[in-house]
């Protein structure tokens, strides 16, 4: 990811002077955007805790313009989330590009990095359509047919709206792009494409009951 | 990831307060971060830019108690980590939780995150190990068929080195952790396996000379 001729590297000064550049663009930026969004299983969502940068995994959901997160009341890195601006990126990994230098070696990716300061949700209707986005972008079709959060669960649980305005989207794709003078290298060059799976869904030892395997869990496994 | 019955959360409130803790550890510990390391494409580095986190899709390679990342001397980013603190994370996601609840959906993984100050690595021959071991991380075995950098592209090259010392790593396995109360429910409950996998290695479309798919590269298109 340090290919810079095909790439706008994501360790380019410009990372945050990218600021506000969805503002006005044209809407294949957004529609990038959203499916970067909408395809990664995770993001990686940095804060400051006592002054040094946290990266923690976590999952998320989107409704349109406004990005969701939640956690547990008592996690500090949600908490120190709110005190402060955030960073979110979900990388989708592509291929690894194999090049005839070393220095050329990349990776084919897209990524979203959002930045903002999230805004704590505590209308009731608003934070139920949030963790129903959260489990819906990581179970599409579950959420109808569990057990809502309960009051307790409810009180338990903080949830965090990120808006999407100031997103910075990057992408590589396509060959290495190698030096003129390294193109009699022995050395192959292209890509191997890296792909994302589902295997067969594996019931839980408790699942007493006879239980096919719902319809959106199973088109799910074929999907992808 | 917000299931906290049978998980480590990583939202959990002693994300830093784990700091050290490998420290005299059991090996077994040590072991399973350098196999989430090991096993990773790509980190999320997490740095601290005018006041504000900012999270950055990147390569990086592991020398023993070492981790080391490059990128562009022009780099903000790579600047920025110079002057602090910075966090880098690697997340293996393994599968989707379904549970009879919503509160209880979760993924299985296993992430790493790692916290401390990088030394930018000036030595000549500790620089090209770190750079080789960054291009064998991301493609194993290349290192030795492909052109090492040149002058010019070792000098608009940082290389940052970070102790694996203050380490933090989390999983998740096994089954999703229901209430009693809903293990009667009629929702289907298990994982959803996730697999990264490598495709058919495609050659670069000015690849000219003849040139069969190296062994290391056909052997890792199998591995996965």
């Amino acid at each position: 990811m340090t290919d810079t001729a095909a790439t706008r590297s994501p360790l380019s000064p410009t990372a945050r002077s990218t600021v506000g550049r969805l503002r006005g663009r044209a809407a294949t930026d957004r529609a990038t955007l959203d499916d970067i969004l909408d395809q990664g299983l995770i993001c990686h969502l940095g804060v400051t805790l006592r002054g040094a940068p946290v990266v923690i995994p976590t999952i998320y959901g989107r409704i349109g313009d406004t990005l969701y997160l939640h956690g547990s009341t008592g996690a500090g890195n949600l908490r120190a989330a709110l005190t402060g601006e955030i960073s979110v990126a979900v990388t989708l990994v592509d291929a690894i590009v194999y090049a005839r230098a070393a220095m050329h070696f990349s990776m084919n990716y897209r990524s979203a990095v959002i930045h903002g300061c999230p805004v704590e949700i505590t209308d009731d209707d608003e934070r139920t359509a949030a963790l129903r986005a959260v489990v819906e972008h990581s179970a599409p079709g579950a959420w109808d047919t569990v057990r809502p959060p309960d009051k307790k669960e409810s009180a338990a649980t903080i949830v965090l709206a990120l808006d999407l305005t100031e997103a910075s989207v990057k992408t590589r794709t396509g060959d290495p792009s190698d030096d003129p003078a390294d193109l009699d290298s022995p050395a192959w060059a292209g890509i191997l494409p890296v792909h994302t799976t589902f295997g067969a869904p594996i019931p839980s030892a408790d699942l007493a009951h006879e239980s096919d395997v719902p319809a959106h869990i199973r088109a799910r496994a074929r999907a992808m």
